[in-house]
């Protein structure tokens, strides 16, 4: 691993590969993995993007990527939570592969659920540290849907780009979902379609409820056509606005994000301790109702 | 708590909504509800539904109700898991809460997100052995989407049932999206509508490329209209048939729910006893990148 790990602070591609691959399937190295690298991590900026299937987020991401490409180099993780059973990625179309594939300075991969979501969150979230430890500038976390596991990925970012698209009737359903609340800045994507306006106006009016101070943060709605780049330059300033305001306000986020993770990883290994036996014994009883849920829990904690 | 457990064993309408708010509030008496009436719970059949937003979900279970009543009473929770942040039910639109407001052999209750998810599943499981409990034969869970959360949610039950509408795109993704896995039962609402057919046709290939054993279950698929009424008795034959297809197999899906709750319940408690100023200690050092997040879990861990 410790080979490993000094490949991937060197930048090397196929070592980086090797090491997403080890921390997505949970191995027993990924751990180890994440130690040896972990102080070399915190330079690059996270970017979240999120929206419903078929707003575009591939198609903006790339344009993104390209913009992002005058400065910096750009990883890429899309992510798809929505995928709890294929084991495969439903993003990550072989096109748009290959639309960087000459470009060392761009690295893509497409992440799914490969057990439980918890630990698509977790494997992102190494993911990331594995681009940023190889010297990535910028990291891309692109993932599909506006639920609660899409919002805990979107979490990990520095910032939350939410995509969406008129006319769907998706707008309104990301509106009602609590969505406004996580969004750093807005996109309306296919701007050129019928109802454009109307859904930048939803989006006004909906943020005109909320009480924003004087040092606060108002999320921009940007308009862009995905297929054609334009508004993607307004996006990047959006971007670049957003990270300059937030400087001291990103200290708390890093930390509630900190936090998270590591209360996931400290229950994972708590719950590594229970004996496998003495939990079928008693998930027997609890089948048969001889005994509650609740004093199930309380006689395998009083066993460890 | 245990007057209020007396009263839920006894239908008490008021004490099942108390009861309930007590589960999904996760407040100290939750376990002790539990405890109380948990023995008297395995009567009902849980039916669960899912399907992507503008599906008619709400008028399905509607319908799905009124012939239910027939025979049997029904508990309905509608699930919002999309709503992480309002604290507010999404679904459970008054005038529906109104259509079943004068027979009392229905119970009809909102649940969104209060914080994470893993409580939103449980709180589910919690809120349906309180129908249970109260006498209910039926209990129906709705809910929207169909990602990791709503399949988690969705498992709850004894059977699930995946709805899709023709038109949206929605199907493709849901098909996708892994959603074949876990439906007892497909659905293709708003039949009328063009592309009903073909949905129905891209359904089939989708389970043609699965294999059936001789004993197996295939899942149908039935096509409705619920704003009409049209297909529902022929959606209520395909429970029944399922039903009583299943018992067996039943046990198997029984085990595994009670040793997910169990194992969830067990977590939390573990998380619980871990000393919150330790934690707040190690989370600066974390956010310095003075300690790896995994060796700052193993030194929690081991402080236990």
């Amino acid at each position: 691993v410790s080979d490993l790990s000094e490949r991937v602070l060197s930048g090397d591609v196929r070592a980086v590969a090797r090491a997403i691959s080890i921390v997505e399937d949970e191995a027993p190295d990924a751990a180890a993995l994440v130690r040896d690298v972990f102080a070399r991590t915190g330079h690059a900026y996270l970017v979240g993007v999120t929206g419903p299937p078929g707003a575009g987020k591939s198609t903006l991401v790339d344009r993104l990527t390209a913009e992002f490409r005058a400065t910096s180099t750009v990883g890429i993780l899309a992510v798809d939570p929505t995928s709890p059973f294929s084991g495969g990625a439903v993003l990550g179309d072989r096109l748009r592969m290959q639309s960087h594939a000459a470009d060392t300075g761009v690295f893509i991969r497409s992440m799914a659920t490969r057990g439980h979501l918890g630990g698509l969150a977790r494997a992102t979230a190494d993911a990331a540290l594995v681009l940023d430890a190889s010297g990535k500038d910028i990291v891309i976390i692109e993932t599909v849907g506006v639920g609660q596991a899409e919002v805990d990925i979107v979490r990990t970012a520095d910032i939350s780009i939410v995509m969406l698209v008129p006319g769907t009737g998706d707008d309104v359903q990301a509106l009602k979902a609590g969505i406004m609340e996580i969004a750093d800045v807005f996109v309306v994507n296919k701007a050129d379609r019928d109802g454009a306006d109307r859904l930048v106006s939803a989006i006004e009016s909906n943020l005109s409820l909320q009480t924003f101070g004087p040092g606060d943060w108002r999320p921009p709605i940007v308009k862009t056509v995905a297929t054609t780049g334009s508004g993607v330059p307004e996006l990047l300033t959006a971007i670049n606005a957003f990270r300059a305001h937030s400087t001291t306000k990103q200290a708390g986020r890093h930390r509630a994000r900190s936090e998270a993770r590591l209360r996931e990883i400290v229950s994972e290994r708590l719950m590594a301790k229970v004996d496998a036996r003495a939990l079928a014994a008693i998930v027997d009883r609890l089948s048969a109702r001889e005994i509650d849920p609740y004093s199930a829990a309380d006689a395998i904690v009083a066993a460890l």
